[in-house]
């Protein structure tokens, strides 16, 4: 979707999105990183933007934990925590079908890249839960959060918890002031990085992106599902909002690691 | 390249390759996985064929130490290890530009799937030397072989050991019997993993299979070279040999450290 600057039209837009989904019967619901509200971490540093933060449990969680109980979905945020000890978190809530938070998750790996717009260590301190698998109604999920997508290391983690989805709500684009011929190369290295923690883990995949121009990034959009041999079975546009349903046999999982067990036989040797 | 039953003809095959390819600017030279003998791990069962099993170093070294030291190149190769106390194993060998072997890798994913051809785990002990990388006259290099590709593992080990270029000598394909509507599937997610190696830890990739039937498997060779971006910038035909040089500018991992510094941002969580 794309995200305006007003926190409570994005809140609107993606409740009425939800429900769109929920009649197609969309069971999970995953929303962009940060969706209320507009990427400030690509601004200049401003203290201001701490107020927007909130607590987790707290009021954004509340509404769609009504939206998610009246509509019997699992859905996916991600939420600007405010935490204790003056802790500010990048978070990712799951909460499930029956309105109750099932989890949440709290992004570890943050980017420190100002001249780029992902000025994110200013924002926010790294994760202190680990990497997640959360058991819902409709499937255990893995919540992680944009430039965790970078990383074979948080999909290991969490497929190793017993993820069969994991959702990466996201905010990643190009820079609107240039026209480098980077661009595409980096659009496709998202899709075949994250496609490739499908195909090493035996799981399903979902990165839900932001689309269109906020300020100084062009957010690529381009969100996707791909199953458990890396196969896309559902993309979005690079350039405009959809609303995408795929439907994850969660038998294939089974089917692969019966095939490939790359779980059981991986060598622990990371550090 | 296709590698046939003759030990003496795939070696006579292999010198002839490599000269062609040294005159033609190549520096670091790579062969399949096992190249020297017919992929035996397909067969029945049979002691015999431990019988291919040879020291290293040793004749086969001793062969290639000769042709590296001649032609100025680096030579790459895998070779059926016989060595202390009754132990086996598939092993890389590095060999210098100067004819000296750089370092030795032993097979730490060893695949055990009899049913599907690759009956490895009655052969080969899995490696003790961990993972690895080399210094040589061209680059560091990282010897895997073929079954450690599926692991992001590896190749972040050596990477994190400095290697450069990753090299897997490498023995997959389709089994002969089977028309099977996921072997373009496999092939896809063979040749999207690598290039994630590549994309995750800002390094070159490269794949050298062998190509063609031989006995129960048809090897889908599509060998390639990939840089830090995961882009391919050369690749063999599935069903030919072929003799494939790509120019590998090391600046571009420099380049993309700077970018996408994920080596230093990573959580070290893996167990």
């Amino acid at each position: 979707m794309h995200c305006g600057k007003n926190p409570d039209a994005n809140v609107e837009r993606a409740i009425t999105g939800i429900k769109k989904l929920a009649k197609r019967g969309a069971q999970i619901i995953c929303l962009p990183e940060l969706f209320k509200d507009p990427y400030f971490c690509q601004e200049d540093r401003d203290k201001r933007y701490f107020e927007l933060a909130e607590p987790v449990p707290g009021p954004t969680t509340k509404i769609f934990g009504k939206v998610a109980a009246g509509e019997k979905v699992v859905i996916i945020t991600s939420i600007f925590e405010k935490a204790e000890r003056g802790k500010h978190y990048n978070a990712a809530v799951v909460i499930d079908a029956n309105g109750k938070l099932a989890g949440k998750y709290r992004k570890m790996h943050i980017p420190n890249d100002p001249a780029n717009h992902y000025d994110e260590a200013y924002y926010f301190d790294p994760g202190n839960l680990g990497f997640k698998s959360f058991k819902t109604a409709y499937a255990k999920v893995g919540p992680m959060i944009c430039y965790d997508q970078w990383f074979p290391e948080g999909a290991r983690a969490a497929a190793l918890k017993g993820a069969e989805i994991l959702f990466y709500p996201t905010a990643i684009g190009f820079p609107s002031s240039l026209a480098r011929n980077l661009n595409e190369v980096e659009r496709d290295a998202w899709i075949t990085i994250q496609r490739s923690h499908a195909i090493a883990n035996n799981i399903f995949v979902v990165a839900v992106n932001r689309v269109g121009p906020e300020s100084r990034i062009r957010f690529w959009g381009s969100s996707f599902v791909c199953d458990p041999y890396g196969r896309v079975i559902a993309q979005a546009p690079r350039d405009k909002e959809k609303e995408v349903v795929a439907t994850c046999d969660l038998s294939l999982i089974k089917q692969k690691k019966r095939d490939w067990p790359f779980l059981n036989e991986r060598v622990k040797v990371f550090s």
